[in-house]
């Protein structure tokens, strides 16, 4: 999930005519009601879910400030833990996430982002997903109808 | 995500004829690659997904231990951080999650399970999923095409 800040000088042009992000509408209740103490560390996990097929993009952490961001701008922001800073997903890359929804879940710990993905995908290594790799497969038990 | 210990005798008769669960084919190198320590805690998100639709329909946590249960069993099991105990899902409710697929992100430091969820749903509410509030929404920005 790391970016590379991008400090150094670069002759490269910017990404052409990215478009902005929409500003969500809000239910300001649910926001105040988001859990943000309950890990201790003042962060929730945020499922990122691609609207086009609900995959699963990535987790990453938000805070109150980036979850403010993310409303805001109809873009999604993180607070990265490792190098506690906030960094908006595609800003190097120019693989952004255009957010359509936040979900929260029963007791407020845990946020689902669905997105439109622009660009390559979420994850830094260059696949689509974060969650490439399987651990383990079987074929389930599948649900009576 | 809380569930009752159901400690307490009871006359209701056990849920009849729930399937066991199917063990999983495991890629064991990426089962050690599983970075439990990174969080501090030993525990790293399990995002639980249906099979059926790609719903997200919890979120809850893993260690070591209870991602081998869950690959052992072909049923999820998970680490309550809050009290602190193992908790095979279902097992209460009798809405059981048979495994499909489990999933790790890039870094190694979160899971997605794939599941056929059986029951009424994942959420101890009594929604389907936990994710059943929308804190905000909007258009999003279309992927071009």
């Amino acid at each position: 999930m790391s970016e590379s800040t991008g400090g150094s000088a670069s002759t490269a042009a910017p990404e052409p005519q990215a478009p902005i992000g929409i500003a969500l509408a809000t239910d300001d209740e649910l926001v105040k009601a988001v859990d943000f103490e309950k890990s201790g560390d003042g962060l929730v996990p945020a499922i990122v879910q691609d609207a086009a097929d609900g995959t699963v993009l990535t987790v990453a952490y938000m805070d109150a400030e980036a979850l403010r961001r993310t409303l805001d701008s109809g873009r999604s922001w993180f607070y990265s833990r490792s190098r506690q800073e906030y960094w908006q997903k595609g800003e190097t890359s120019g693989d952004r996430q255009y957010v359509r929804e936040v979900r929260m879940d029963c007791d407020g710990d845990a946020l689902v982002i669905v997105v439109d993905q622009h660009g390559k995908g979420a994850c830094h290594t260059g696949n689509r997903t974060c969650f490439y790799r399987t651990v383990g497969h079987g074929p389930g038990v599948p649900r009576p109808q």
